[in-house]
């Protein structure tokens, strides 16, 4: 029996865990740029990265190491150090050979534009803000925002009956580029639990799928995306299923934070898809729903258009037909097995559903047993701006 | 040897081939929204249907008729008769009853809104005001339209040496919805030439995977997606060389033509991908590119930001990387197997072709000698404008 409960303080929550955020003059008007994550004892480390073969330079740097511990990770954003190549991997590790005597294999992760070399100098003279015996962790959290709107942390204590406990907390940027297959997005999740390495690169690879890549913004793949824990054992405790459910429930308000603030979204949808052949039928269909660019407009302009997520499920490439197919939004069914229920009174139940500013879609396929859930939002004219005038 | 030249009268270029367009009342402002292609002679049917698997009636209708031949199709806008069940296909058999003795085995295709059933008698109705004797290929290309903001028509007429000749003509609708795997796309084709049904199939199809199905507006597919080629052999004249050049280039115009015509689309850009492992691998990129939200709005913005080209690449699930990659925009190489050739200059060169209404970018994956050319749009504020807002 172990109870879990949130506390503040995201990555400085787990003892021994440091960090903060400073202003390095790569963002306009003195905002901050730069953040470091620092524990006062080693940490191993559990990664998932990015599927896009363009792998930015932080992460090539990364594995390139092997095996190793770590106690800090510099992170900037602004500038993604991708398709920088061999050179791109050379800035980093002249950049973290000015890290500070305490530090064990400096790790750095970089979110912002593609093509770019880093501005070496200023991330250099920048560090020299830090201070490694600071508990700043939202200062941190904001640093990384590139065009998020709302920094994204979230900590919790998992307390076993014989008082013992241990905490996993954590910070994440999101926004533009947020897809089921990864995405411009980073996470870093610290921990004092007393767990295995192989054991929570486990967990984290399993929770990763029913989170972070079951939530979309806009169907891209970074060449950056990143979800890093680090875990310095300083609680002495740990126990799998507790360690599992408090990671699941941070990675997916994380996720869930994540598409809220996707870029110019004003809706948190959840895709819920019961019936089908399988879960992996389950999974294409609600990834086909929350990356379709119709539904995310229908859902901005609030219209029920039904027809139009009947028309994505048909088109997922799965088993489906109108025969078995029923869809609700929320507990309202408006369109159940063939039979047409739409008309005025319904439509205006509907219209209301879809002005709340989080709700449930469900599909469920009536052809057996498989699902999934995932996590959209709309896409309007904010989107727009943001993305037709981003690098400049 | 033969010559093709363009000819005028689209879908009624073609020996003995009808069509007119009126207005039943269907869209509002007595625009035309009713369509009719009339052979007087019976002709063979090709056909390339939607792979969406809620697909419409008038497709489950056209499918359980079997093999037959006809010489009418009814068309009509602002309903697609899709998610409609067996009412939706006993409603076409009621209003194909009304046709005129002179129509066999007469065929309808529908294009607008889901799940509503057609207004039957108002279609009835219409139909009253068709005359089989009139050539206005031009209404019933207008009458076609949904979102379109042109109409789409083209015809050529292939002559041989010894001056025999045949004629292709037709006329499609797009805008919408338009995808790689097909889109609410009509599309009808006549000619007058004296090939065989299995023949024409073959080569509809063929010629689908380069044209129709390699052009893309928002990644969406349809339930009414229909490519129709009526062949009532009038000219007595084929050659499948001819046949297939001619077919090609009509259907290419036109898939150019809906892409270019995407909703609120103001460029036509062709992606061409080569030096990939495989053509399918290329053909991968080419979608993912032209599918791209963060490409598409770069594009409406008008910002050279090769990076997203260069992650959308990566994101593709092919075999790439920054090493053999080279980006163009027409002839400007940007970005050169892991050289950073992106200045001020350059940059002010590669605005330039932003610019243009139509032009290319390249990429060569420097892998090996897989191929494919897509074409795709910009999405800007009018798309939003125009999906957020569609039923209603």
């Amino acid at each position: 029996m172990y109870k879990i409960e949130e506390v503040s303080n995201g990555v400085c929550a787990s003892q021994g865990f440091y960090a903060d955020g400073i202003s390095a003059g790569l963002k306009a008007n003195a905002a901050k740029d730069m953040a470091f994550i620092y524990s006062d004892a080693e940490c191993k480390i559990a990664s998932v990265f990015t599927t896009n073969k363009m792998t930015a330079a932080p992460i090539r740097h990364f594995r390139a190491k092997g095996e190793f511990k770590t106690n800090f990770v510099l992170i900037n954003a602004k500038n993604a150090n991708a398709m920088t190549g061999k050179a791109g991997i050379k800035d980093i590790d002249e950049i973290l050979s000015h890290c500070s005597e305490d530090v064990i294999n400096p790790l750095m992760s970089s979110t912002g534009v593609i093509g770019v070399r880093l501005p070496k100098q200023k991330i250099i003279d920048g560090m020299r803000l830090f201070d490694l015996s600071v508990k700043n962790p939202n200062a941190a959290a904001n640093a990384i925002m590139t065009t998020d709107t709302f920094s994204k942390e979230k900590a919790f204590k998992i307390t076993f009956e014989d008082g013992s406990s241990f905490i996993i907390g954590a910070m994440a940027k999101g926004a533009g580029m947020i897809n089921p297959a990864m995405a411009t997005m980073l996470c870093f999740i610290t921990t004092d639990a007393l767990v295995s390495k192989d054991e929570m690169q486990e967990i984290l690879d399993e929770v990763t799928l029913t989170t972070f890549n079951a939530a979309s913004v806009d169907g891209d793949t970074s060449t950056n995306d990143t979800v890093m824990l680090l875990a310095n054992a300083k609680s002495k405790t740990y126990q799998r299923e507790a360690f599992k459910e408090a990671l699941h429930k941070i990675m997916l308000f994380l996720a869930q934070e994540m598409v809220r603030d996707g870029e110019g979204a004003t809706k948190l949808v959840t895709y819920k898809v019961t019936g089908a052949k399988d879960n992996k039928e389950a999974e294409k269909v609600a990834k086909a729903l929350s990356d379709s660019l119709l539904v995310k407009t229908a859902l901005y302009g609030e219209d029920p258009n039904w027809g139009r997520i009947a028309s994505t499920v048909g088109a997922a490439g799965v088993e489906a037909n109108e025969e078995t197919l029923s869809i609700s939004f929320n507990d309202l069914c408006v369109y159940d097995k063939g039979q047409l229920l739409f008309d005025g009174t319904m439509e205006e139940k509907a219209s209301q559903v879809m002005k709340l500013d989080r709700f449930t879609i469900s599909c469920d396929l009536g052809i057996a047993n498989g699902v999934f859930t995932s996590y959209g939002c709309d896409l309007g004219h904010e989107y727009v701006k943001i993305n037709a005038d981003y690098r400049t």
